[in-house]
């Protein structure tokens, strides 16, 4: 997506490594999304009662996906120790995102994919987690 | 991305057509990603003091691009005057931060891409209040 | 709030009223807060099959208070075009979740009290665009 | 606030203390709007160019105060390990923003009760996790 030229062309870029950044925005933001999508397609399930966790478990996660791909998208002085605390509780959103989603990923192929999407934002957050140690 | 396969298996998609939905989506995801760079980047270029409106109004795009992003994706149970007015909105966001992006794009790289990416929202965004008549 | 204290101190405050513009902003907080709120009573409600509706159009409400918020929160080289078309979307958010939480109103409490919220926060948006002309 | 009354009338509240809860999330909220709002007296300060980083750690801490926010407003079928690591990710972007805020505090009155607004939300943050255990 052409955001990624954008943060390219930061006069001042951070250290990080690049490659690594960038794929966590992205996940964060594809991450965002689908769970937006996901809690809303739950919502019209005809058995939306057992939907109710997936519901706001989505919503919480696109809540921090959203705040955490924009805090990492910054470069200008950034706070490490902030970044980290924000990439954990991302971790921790998409983690417990991805639980619930499965348990009705049988049923649903929107949480199935959900699911998906959750445990590979994860893993970009663990990637730039370790990149900036 | 997958948040547009996810927004596909929706169990009553809305009636709008579907391909113009998606790109609406995923250019208001770019472009407030890009207004959030851009801002940025624009805060750390030394001509700082020139920049502020381009600061400014790339912060207003990337809150607006975001929320109208989230509101066009849910499918259940839309209304068509909220999300009308919204559409909007999100076109005079974009159509304000391109022509401010436009007056520094000679001299910074990331304003003359951030104005395009205004103009390709503003012009989904245009589509998509087409479609819904 | 503090937070009106911050904005009394803006070095260059726009020329808007600055009473009219600070209770725009309290409305638009409270507002997006009871929407994420009533969003989340209703999902937890036993006849939450007939909440949907409720659910979805808080969400949005929620969305798009918090976006008119911030934008109107800043006073640095604002446009004034764009104020406006930010105000009419919250406006018609507003309208559109009060109407719906008033059909539930009679059954649950929080759906009447958000319906109320959201009257007064249309009223505070109103009054903000007839003060900006 | 009006939005403290719907979260009383939830069906099925959390068993966290609720006042502790609402004190939380009403300082999220103000800390949220105070940051958008110190950013942006910062960005039309003369001295813009030395303050930067606020403008940058404001704006990173409104951001996460809004998703704190609106996660901790949520007592649908709550997930503590995520409430956890929310509240201390919003901690450190209240430390973090408070410590560059009280730099500027000296010559910006904005900062100065920026700065106390956010060790306030802190120790709102800090007593909710304590009451959370």
């Amino acid at each position: 997506m052409t955001f990624q030229e954008i943060i390219k062309l930061h006069p001042h870029p951070t250290s990080v490594d690049r490659d690594t950044l960038l794929r966590c925005i992205e996940e964060c933001l594809d991450c965002g999304a689908s769970c937006t999508a996901c809690a809303d397609a739950s919502l019209s399930e005809e058995d939306v009662q057992s939907m109710v966790r997936v519901v706001r478990l989505c919503s919480d996660c696109a809540d921090e996906c959203e705040a955490t791909g924009r805090i990492v998208t910054r470069q200008t002085a950034p706070d490490l120790r902030l970044m980290r605390t924000m990439l954990q509780a991302c971790v921790a959103a998409c983690v417990v995102c991805a639980e619930e989603c499965d348990k009705h990923a049988a049923h649903h192929e929107h949480c199935r994919v959900c699911a998906e999407v959750c445990r590979r934002c994860k893993q970009a957050c663990d990637e730039l987690l370790a990149a900036i140690g």
